[in-house]
């Protein structure tokens, strides 16, 4: 289940120490003009060497494989992918018998019988996400001219990002942190009813990224809170433009052409130098754990870019069926 | 995009004033007693009458077309409906032109260029969900032991929920709720990744119920604001009990064996009695529109079993998908 | 797996003795004019009365329960039932004890665990193409102007087919045949490599009809014998036309445009009243084995419409597909 | 559409004259043993060399980019790619002007509105089928101990198959052919009605090999000639033996357990050096084309090993779906 998306669609493979990891997009149209400096700029706001994140150094180039000739898209998959360079295992061998406290290595033991590979998280690994933003390059271009912007806007619970990571650094710890992410200009309609809502496919697509523990979109929780007679957005003109936006530009599981908003939850880094007290499978014993090497003190630092290329992503597989399903030729209002 | 799971699949079909509403399980495994009462306490839980909203009967039992043979499931789709009555539809008429706000009108007029149906909300309509109570009966049997229970913690804000609804029915008015939900004695391993996480299953699908804003795990919006030292939950025994559940039951989008825990925001109900200042689509102007009929002040009030029974129907995908690929012989202790 | 297509998608349901059988037919674009006698003609050629097919009378005229709203598709799934009546169960009880040669009775009984509905056929039963038939009138309209038309051109080996027919039912034996189908006016285009050519969609449909033993396109098993100088077809015109039509109007798994032309082969009913010698697996002993009953002499006198429509759904799933992906604005030769 | 299967899923990627070409396996259980020489058999059989077929020389080893640690698979996506060498792509330039008979350049131009890779076939390419073969050597470890083989019987309508290929060689041509194969030791129960029969899932994947004709099963098109009494293979034994296999192995779309039987037809390859009459679309004219380069004379003969690996393919999935949908304890004589 490493796929995602039903006409755009992509596939992602590797391992954090293994040797590459990568992605495959199918279903991309033909056409579109992609170069490789295109992939820079998302590629280096996710990699790592911001304060607080891990000093390893990831060169994370993309190499193109196939799919795209001369800087166009041939139709045919593109693949993507980046040689993992600048790998020590050393450090993960023990995390199969004292699996970490937050981290997949306990359910990847259990769910692949013992065969899961554990170094720097395998295939749990945060680093798999660099084939999300790879793919996210090309989603982009495909969504035009809607454009997806996301940031980090609190981070252990306070709106001074760096203060709080520092603190957190310091004391060999870690913090969580919110992101929102709002999409302006987006197409009207996109969303399939019953089961590929506009929610269903942002929230299924969000919650393959590791560390997410909540979405909500437009009001979110708060609307649990309201009456309707304040929730319910007005629209205003003949665009369907409305005077609030408490849907968060979604009715129905289907956008209505106002900006599309929504908030996730980062939870804090896993890994931390800070002792924890945890269970020692083997001696069958309570045993203090510290994890050495190198982390990231705020994951939802590297967020923002990786949100925004996942809902580009998404939204791209939908614009493609409600494209192959739909051709419309008016608007709602000359019915 | 009618239909949910991967190898336990459910087709949902109907409109809210047509003529039936219903379901298509597939892939359920053959042998499964199955009998009609089974049916009754779901569909009763969701069904219309409770205070606070709204007062059309709905027969809701369901006829069985294909797939069970004297009580037992035979391996082949399972189609379950259930007739129409009581439809009153003149009130419906005069949203194509002027969209309900907070509903689907609107943007159903868009996608379907004008030919959906719009009569209580057709397709859209929270009617719906009696394909994923019906369906979710027989998740429930794939999933046992394990246990699915949700309940509605608060509406409009409050922990006194009756309350609250009942101020929001004498305002011609309605409100939003938080409801819990709660897997005992969940299987271990259930997740697949990349892209189709525990979370991501769950998400995808109760994103499919209207209405809903949010949804977070364990932890969820919290856990932006926690450390890691206090948010990774410590193992404790051989079987990976946790001491502390921030996780929400799910590590690397896999379950862990603990209790799996979810928050869900349901916001207002759309339609209310209150006026509305909104935009007439034909004439090009604002207009005071006032919604009659019967209509739910609470939506969050049926959430609670529609809420169990999505969940079951994700996790019976996930667990077949799971005991298809891994045929485990042993745990992750003893490797 | 009873879901059958991408974006036009279909899902089956019934058994040839349960309450009723159906198909629920999903991303199906709205505003296509349907009425209920389109269904007539179709559904007539499929029926029983023929000459040599079974005496059971199928009322046959579909239920529409939903997707459909004064005529129209509506976009939302459309779902179509018929009831079964006239049912004789009686004969059946004996098939999972002593299993028919030729039927599926044998490996049902295995897959499900002696839990299949094993009543004339159950699922497996041909009485389930009905919901085929029913989908293909819907397929038809979304593939206009392309037109399919198939049919028998030969039984029991004799180009007479009239004749054969009679000859085995006066003997209590069956006849299996050959069907040829052409589409005329096709869309060029579609097919989508590298796993969803042309051959590949429309084989996997036609495969799923019971009885069916080969199917070959354009020169098929000939092609096996001939040089590449003879089988090439040359192009003579800008609009792709060829002078030959070995490749049955199909280039590396896309249309180019010609008609596409396949033939089917079809096997002899396997219910036959001719005494069999075969395995009681209760008695563990041979047996011999005469089947009561009405039984259709011939199954493929009613293929031609069942081929005609499995083959207008692969088709409009293979036109959504390639009108979503690609928004061609121009033609080959002007590139 | 680069993607086959549902549980044991792999996606191919590629052109002939790109940077690499590969495959992408998901789904396949952690645990199995694959070393690199275990690909080499197959793919030394796939390639290049023998009598007839292109002088090329394709290194073809494979690189494993993920999915394998320790010579032991992982749970996680396998990715196998293999770098073009020895690539001349001057011949094909003019093939998007003069596009070849039998070949896609028309139909790749038509459908990537010319941005189509199309040296030396591109995504088209037989080359393609490098990762079907490297993908089978996994899927043949998974459906053990059943066995999958496959050998050409004829080419140009002979027997002697050497002599066939010598002469096409001699006038520049090229001959078609006939491969059959064999599965024995099948497990039983694979298929899934309605949609995705035996043969379905093997035609599906089968059809997707570039210049493949027909394909039969058991008795095939004779079948069509054939009376009931004759066709119909009777049971002998508890384990369901049977005395005839007009059957192929397969009943109501299941493996009912005897060996599996199938045949293909293989037509010419379409790129001669002999001339032929065909359209300039530039010019509007006919013209003579001659096929430069170099070129397999009878293509079927690279067949078996890509036969054998699409079918260990479809095995693999249709295995894994139903062992994890059915959990069968009992056989079916001792229902």
């Amino acid at each position: 289940m490493n796929s995602f998306g039903n006409i755009f669609r992509i596939s992602i493979f590797g391992e954090s120490h293994g040797p590459a990891i990568g992605v495959v997009i199918d279903g991309c149209p033909a056409g579109i003009k992609i170069s490789e400096d295109m992939f820079e700029v998302d590629l280096e706001r996710r990699r790592s060497g911001q304060k607080g994140t891990t000093k390893r150094r990831e060169t994370d180039i993309p190499e193109i494989l196939s799919g795209i000739q001369n800087g166009v898209t041939t139709g045919s998959p593109i693949t993507l992918v980046t040689r993992n360079k600048d790998r020590i295992s050393s450090d993960y061998e023990l995390f199969g018998r004292i699996p970490r406290p937050g981290h997949a290595d306990f359910v990847a033991g259990v769910k692949y019988s013992g065969n899961a590979d554990l170094r720097g998280g395998g295939h749990f690994s945060g680093r798999i996400t660099w084939g999300l933003v790879a793919a996210g390059v090309i989603a982009r271009e495909i969504i035009k001219p809607a454009e997806v912007e996301a940031k980090l806007v609190s981070a252990g619970g306070s709106a001074d990002i760096e203060k709080a990571v520092n603190q957190a650094l310091a004391e060999g710890d870690s913090v969580g942190g919110i992101v929102e992410c709002t999409v302006r200009n987006p197409q009207k309609a996109l969303g399939e009813p019953f089961f590929y809502s506009f929610e269903s496919a942002v929230s299924h697509i969000i919650f393959s990224i590791p560390a997410i523990k909540g979405i909500e979109f437009g009001s979110g929780f708060a609307a649990a809170g309201m009456k309707g007679s304040m929730h319910n957005d007005r629209y205003i003109d003949r665009e369907g433009r409305t005077a609030t936006n408490n849907s968060g530009g979604i009715n129905g599981g289907i956008t209505n052409g106002n900006d599309i908003f929504f908030r996730i939850a980062v939870k804090p880094t896993s890994s931390i130098k800070k002792g924890q007290m945890t269970f020692d499978f083997e001696k069958e014993e309570m045993t203090m754990l510290e994890i050495g090497g190198r982390h990231d003190a705020c994951i939802a630092l590297r967020m923002p870019v990786i949100v925004e290329s996942a809902t580009a992503i998404a939204m791209a597989d939908l614009l493609l069926i409600d494209r192959g399903i739909n051709q419309r030729k008016q608007d709602f209002h000359s019915l």
